[in-house]
C-alpha cells in the first residue's frame, strides 16, 4: 500500500540522481489568483517520468537489477527508464514502434538505453516488450500502475508543499494517472487542505469518465496534441487513488492548450509540451472553480515538444492574435495591379511574407484573377485598416 | 569610480526587487566542457536590465525621485526603467519610436511608465527625450554608460561567482557594454583566474572594432536578429571597463545565434532572444578559447524575443536539419500525375503541409506543368530517399 513514508524515502533516493525544480512565480499569467509552476519540463530528460523510473529502479533486487528491465514507449518514459537504469548501472531495453520520431528515438539511445523498434503501432511494441520479458526474465517498468513509480511521482507533492508552504490549489495533468495519484497524496498526507485538481485533454478524457462512471473502461481513440497523456486506460492503483484524493477532474481542448503552450512561451519563457501546459490551459480558460484570491500551482510536467509543433502551435496563436493574416485579393488581370496593391501593403506597415498569384479558375471572371498575399500584422484593428485601403482603391477582398 | 564594495552594495539593494536567478546545467549543449546557463532570461521584465535600472534609481536624491526619470528604448531597457521606477515609487517616462512592436509597448505600459510615442526612428525618440529632460528636470536613465547602472548589472557576477564557485569561463553578450563592464569587474575582483568573454553579433561589432582599433567609434549602420545588442558606439565607460577586465571579444553571424537559440529551445526548454543566445552561439562554433574540460558559464541575458521572429528561427532551424522540405517537380500535364506523386510521398512517411501547382512558365515545356510540395520529413537521409523514390518513377525534380 502506497504511504507517506515510502515517498519520502523515495524523495531520499531521489536527491542524488533527479533536480529539485524550481517554482515560477509567473506574475504575467494570473487572472486574480497568486500563480505559481513547478518547472518539472527543466527537469533531468525534459520531464517528470525519471523519478518515478529511477525509484523503481532503485527498489529492484540484485537479481532483478542483475537481468535489467524493460519498459514500452515512444516517449517521456522511455527516456525516463533509459536514465534511470544508466544511473542505476543496470542494462534497460526499450520497445518502441518503428515509426516513432527521430528525435526521441536518438534520445533514448543517447541516455544509454538498448533499442527495439518494433514493426507496427503501439500494441504491437507493446507485446513484443512483454513476449521479451518472459523470455529473458527483465523487469518490467510501467509507465503508471505501479506502487514504486507513484511514489517517485509524488515527491514533487512534497517539494511543492515546502516550496510554497501556503499553497491552495493544486492543477496536475493525468494520463494514466500516475503522477496526479503521487502528487494528490503526498499533498494530502502534509497539506490536508489543499485542493487537488486533474486536468484531461478533451479527446483522452480516460480517467475522467473512469471517475465519472465509477467504473474503469477503456477508451476506443484518443486524439490530442498533448501526446503524453494520451491514453486509453487509466491504470487500477492510479483509479483508485484518484478516486479517494483528487478533487476535480476538468478537461480541455487543442486549441486552449496550444494557447497555453504560447503564453508560457512568450511570458515566462519556458517551453512546455503540450501535456505540460493543460493545468494552465484549464487555469486560463476558468475551470478551476474557488481560484480567486488563492495561491495556485499549476505542474509544467514536461517540455519534451517536437519543434514541428510548436512552430505550428505559434502560427496557430500569430493568427488567433492577428499578427498574422492571408487576404485573398480579386484582380482586374491588366498590369499594375501587383505594384498598387504592394504599395498599399507596405504603406499600412505590414510585412508581406509569401504571395501567391493566380490565374481565372472555378468562380472567378474570365477577365479577372486573384492575388493570395502573407502578411505579418500588428493586430486586428490593423488587418482592419489594411482591407479598409484595398477595398477604397476598387480591390474586392473574397 | 567603480568599486567592488559598490557592486557589493548594489546586490543588497536589488534583494528585495529582483530574483537571484538560477544557473542551469547544460548538460545536453556542452562539446567537451561542462556548461552551464546563468538564466536571466528568466529575470523580472524577461532580461537583466532591471538589474542596473533599479539600483539607478534607488540612489537618486528625493528631489530627483520627486521628479521622476526618463529614458528612452523600445526594448529591454525601457520594461526594466519602466518596473524599476513604478518599485521605487517614482514616475517614469519611455520615449520610443512611434512604430514599436506593440508587445513592447503594452509590456512598458503594464509595468507603470508613461509613454512618449515619437513620429520617426530612434535617435528622433532620443533627441526628444533629452527635450524633455530638460524641460522638466527629469534624471535620464542611460542604458549602460552610467556608474550605478554598471554596478547594478555587475551583481550577475557576483551571484555566478557563488553559484558557480569553481568556474574558468564566463561568456557575455556586448551591445553598450554596460553588462559586461559590471560581471567582468566583479568576477576580476573576487575571482581573478576567470576568463570573461564578450560576444557581440557580426553585424553590430561597435566594441570588438572599437577595442581592436584602440579608440572609440560609431558603426554607420548595424544589422542583427539580436536586436538587444544592435548598438553603435559603445559607452566611455563600458569600453574603459572592457579594455582592463575582459579577456576577448568574438562576433558570431545570425545563423549562428538562431542555431542557438533552437538548441536553448529544444535542448534546454528555454526562451532566449538573440542577444541573449550569443554566447551559447560563440561556444557552440567553438569561438571561445581554452574551454575543453572548463566549467563555462553561459549568460543568457534575456528573453524578450517576438513569437514572430521565434518562428522563423524555429523555421530555418527545421530546414537546417532536413526537417522540412520543399520539392519543385515538373509533371507532364496529363491526369493522374499529382496522385502518383502523392502517393509515393506518402508512402515514404513523409508529412505534406503545402501544394502549390502551376502550368507553363518561362523555361518549362508547353506541355509541362511544376508542382511545389511542402513536407515535413525526418532529415536529410529522408529527403533523398523521398527524392529518389520520385526519380525512378519517371519525375524530374527540379
Amino acid at each position: 500500500m502506497l504511504t507517506i513514508e515510502k515517498i519520502i524515502h523515495a524523495q531520499q533516493v531521489l536527491k542524488a540522481a533527479t533536480y529539485k525544480t524550481d517554482v515560477i512565480r509567473a506574475s504575467k499569467l494570473c487572472n486574480g489568483c497568486e500563480l505559481w509552476l513547478k518547472a518539472e519540463n527543466l527537469q533531468k530528460t525534459g520531464s517528470f517520468k525519471v523519478r518515478g523510473a529511477y525509484y523503481k529502479i532503485s527498489q529492484l533486487s540484485e537479481e532483478e537489477k542483475r537481468k535489467g528491465v524493460i519498459a514500452c514507449s515512444a516517449g517521456n518514459h522511455a527516456q525516463g527508464v533509459a536514465l534511470a537504469a544508466t544511473n542505476n548501472g543496470i542494462k534497460s531495453l526499450i520497445c518502441l514502434p518503428a515509426g516513432a520520431p527521430i528525435s526521441k528515438v536518438e534520445a533514448t539511445r543517447a541516455y544509454g538505453a538498448q533499442l527495439c523498434l518494433v514493426e507496427g503501432v503501439y500494441d504491437d511494441a507493446y507485446a513484443r516488450a512483454l513476449q521479451l520479458r518472459d523470455e529473458h526474465g527483465y523487469t518490467f517498468i510501467h509507465p503508471f500502475d505501479d506502487e514504486d513509480v507513484i511514489a517517485g511521482q509524488g515527491t514533487i507533492g512534497l517539494e511543492i508543499a515546502e516550496q510554497i508552504p501556503d499553497v491552495d490549489v493544486v492543477v496536475v495533468p493525468i494520463g494514466g494517472g500516475g503522477l496526479i495519484a503521487g502528487v494528490a497524496f503526498a499533498l494530502k498526507a502534509t497539506r490536508p487542505n489543499v485542493q487537488v485538481y486533474g486536468v484531461q485533454a478533451e479527446g483522452a478524457p480516460s480517467m475522467k469518465s473512469a471517475l465519472d462512471r465509477g467504473e474503469i473502461g477503456a477508451l476506443s481513440s484518443v486524439s490530442t496534441i498533448a501526446d503524453g497523456i494520451a491514453v486509453k486506460r487509466p491504470g487500477n492503483l492510479t483509479y483508485e487513488l484518484c478516486r479517494k484524493y483528487v478533487d476535480g477532474v476538468v478537461t480541455v481542448t487543442d486549441d486552449e492548450t496550444a494557447a497555453a503552450i504560447l503564453a508560457l512561451l512568450e511570458k515566462e519563457k519556458v517551453v512546455s509540451e503540450g501535456a505540460g501546459a493543460v493545468p494552465l490551459a484549464a487555469m486560463l480558460a476558468g475551470k478551476i472553480p474557488n481560484t480567486d484570491g488563492k495561491k495556485v500551482c499549476c505542474l509544467v510536467s514536461g517540455g519534451n515538444i517536437d519543434v514541428t509543433i510548436l512552430n505550428r502551435v505559434i502560427t496557430r496563436g500569430l493568427i488567433m492574435q492577428g499578427r498574422q493574416c492571408t487576404l485573398n485579393i480579386e484582380l482586374l488581370d491588366k498590369p499594375g495591379q501587383l505594384v498598387e496593391v504592394s504599395r498599399i501593403i507596405a504603406d499600412c506597415g505590414a510585412n508581406v511574407t509569401g504571395v501567391h498569384h493566380e490565374h481565372a479558375h472555378a468562380g472567378s471572371a474570365v477577365i479577372g484573377c486573384f492575388l493570395r498575399i502573407d502578411m505579418e500584422t500588428k493586430n486586428f484593428e490593423h488587418i482592419e485598416i489594411i482591407k479598409n485601403r484595398l477595398t477604397q482603391a476598387g480591390f474586392r477582398i473574397a
